[in-house]
């Protein structure tokens, strides 16, 4: 007997036959003995269509009545989930945001978790009943309702863990588990029976769109055990996220190989090359709330240097038009960039004590004539950037290279 | 200046068209200098949608859940009025009932208001704010989110001018005040620019749907100034509700005639005439929760007498099933009933002092051939019971009778 969150996302709760379903499952897992608290996303499309409606009445909808309106979808599903309980006969309670209360700071559609008082969840624990908690809200010190942003449920189910040292936090979402390899582009792709967060962090940042990073980050700083399965399939352990490499024996060198086509390259030629020539360039890019990826700086000859980064494609034109003055003013030669690039990359916590890991990847892709466009490593990480149109068959010749087909 | 409370019903707030123009009213108010409160429905369709879909998951929604979910409807709608507000440089900020907090006692989906802290509603009018509030929800002791039912907006309204000592409580509807008369019963009926809490109580109860009449019954216990206006006509002062009869100068002696197809009538025949028989008939139909609406007994001859009441409609086959075994009990004759029958009822303070006014009524009727069934009277209202075939003609005939198509 084991207190377990589940949370199930827009997908699982779509319809009243999912809810259904999504209260049978959560049944069987409570007439086996354990303690549940189940959060739920708003059901698929009502996020947007209230976004919508808001928009209808003011262009720029007021962030503070935004939330007031998007924390209505969530109400309405866990009310839903609770009925559904109840109608198989399990005692079931269901609780917004603030009535838990999860209290978060005051930044409106985008706030963060600051405590969370589990007094209320754990009594009704204890007297046998199933919590249903809201996803992706909360209120602030002042009592406004708050939201997470866009995948804030999975952190809310991340965050109760922590909060009620539950066994397990179970993500469930319409894939069952994190694979070597996306399986629409590698039909041999694997099914990973472990990942360490280090690694999960790398794949969910680089556009697996499994698990929202921010989630991640929460379970790595609060040690709570992570397992992604599928809210579809009835049997499958699916992937467990382990804080601890050595619950992982026989660690493989590689876990996996991920890809993104939604960054956009610039290449600045000619930097005279002294101090404080990236904050130059980047820092007005950092200002307008670009983000930027990848940053590669070759050492410099002559006294000049060619300076590249990635940004995300819908900022791609906007921080052109913010480069050019700067182009002018530190004297660089010429703009070059780019948006039909991929990025591809290889994870894997056993790369750090393995050296050939990269030769062996550039390698592997000149064989099949891919040119590597940028290149950027982290300890347990190599990202490419190549040309787009060999996405898939760069992600299919790393797989094979690196025999992730074959069992670890 | 003053402090106006205006409630608009789901019609008027039914789409973000809808409610830019209630946005646009309120804004017109507010740079006359007052202070606005505005509570507001779901959107026309949306707690119908709702319930709906809880019934989809279960059979007999759970009261408790229901209210979770019913209560998003009102939340959707604040956050909207507050958006279109701003959007035309009015300065507001939304409240569900839990953030008011709108204090109820637990019975859900029929919930009581105990009190309303004004205390934060406060803070933003002197501030400069419209506060706009959700209607037919608040929280009782546990935290627990409550809904007052059906029309409990308006009681939400009234409640809130009562606790804010409110000049005036403005209910806009979709009709521009209380009539003599249904209009598409009798074109000649005149919109009365006053009338007393007394006759409001009566018409509210006998059908004319203008308000309900909780919230009626509520503003008389407060003494708050009630009225009735169109949110679709810019101008018109709609019809006061006051609670002095001297502030009606020149009092009529009728100010309505109303209608109401809803009830259906049950007569006892051969009724052993000793006390408690009255309870021996009511008890079990007051146990089944079946409301029973007019009474009548006459005085009885030979030991015997008859008994006759009505009901809604929609109990009518329960409540001759439970009479039944009652009647043999009682040792009765027989039971009779009918559900093709109209209440036509006279309503007006005047009466009091006018003999007369029953007589008068009974002729009209006479000489249209309109056989009466039963009659049911209090200080201010005659009440008979005639086919429903002749529903409309009745309404006109004793509308012309006391001339009510002349201004008063």
């Amino acid at each position: 007997m084991a207190l377990i969150v589940q949370k199930y996302g827009g997908t699982s709760v779509g319809s009243a036959e999912r809810i259904k379903n999504v209260a049978r499952r959560v049944a069987q897992w409570s007439a086996r003995g354990h303690q549940l608290v189940v959060v739920v996303s708003a059901m698929a499309g009502e996020t947007n269509r209230l976004i919508a409606l808001a928009k209808d009445v003011q262009t720029n909808p007021d962030p503070r009545e935004l939330d007031v309106m998007l924390s209505t979808g969530e109400q309405v599903t866990i009310a839903l989930l609770a009925m559904a309980l109840k109608e198989q006969g399990v005692q079931a309670r269901s609780y917004t945001g603030g009535q838990v209360k999860i209290l978060t700071d005051d930044a409106h559609t985008k706030a963060r978790i600051i405590a969370i008082d589990e007094k209320n969840i754990r009594a009704d624990l204890d007297n046998g009943s199933v919590v249903v908690v809201a996803g992706f809200q909360g209120v602030d010190e002042g009592g406004n309702i708050t939201t997470l942003g866009r995948g804030g449920s999975d952190t809310t189910g991340v965050a109760l863990a922590a909060a009620l040292k539950a066994h397990e936090c179970q993500i469930y979402t319409d894939v069952d588990g994190v694979y070597t390899a996306d399986p629409r582009i590698v039909p041999e792709a694997r099914r990973l029976k472990t990942i360490t967060f280090e690694e999960m962090l790398e794949l969910a940042s680089l556009g697996s769109k499994v698990l929202q990073i921010r989630s991640v980050e929460f379970a790595g700083k609060y040690k709570v055990r992570l397992r992604v399965l599928s809210s579809f399939e009835e049997q499958g352990e699916g992937t467990l996220i382990t804080f601890e490499e050595d619950e992982k024996m026989e660690q493989p060198v590689i876990s996996g190989i991920a890809s993104n086509r939604d960054e956009a390259k610039i290449t600045i030629l000619g930097v005279p090359d002294r101090p404080g020539i990236a904050y130059q360039i980047l820092g007005p890019i950092g200002d307008a709330n670009i983000d930027v990826d990848m940053i590669v700086q070759n050492v410099g000859h002559d006294g000049l240097t060619d300076f590249s980064f990635t940004v995300n494609r819908n900022d791609f034109r906007k921080a052109l038009e913010i480069l050019k003055p700067v182009r002018e003013h530190i004297k660089a030669r010429e703009i070059v960039s780019g948006d039909s690039i991929a990025k591809v990359s290889i994870v894997g916590v056993g790369m750090r004590s393995h050296a050939g890991i990269a030769s062996a990847a550039f390698r592997a892709l000149a064989e099949e004539g891919i040119n590597i466009q940028m290149i950027s490593t982290s300890e347990i990480k190599i990202s490419v950037v190549i040309d787009e149109k060999y996405t898939e068959l760069a992600v299919r010749v790393l797989h094979k290279s690196f025999n992730l087909d074959q069992p670890a």
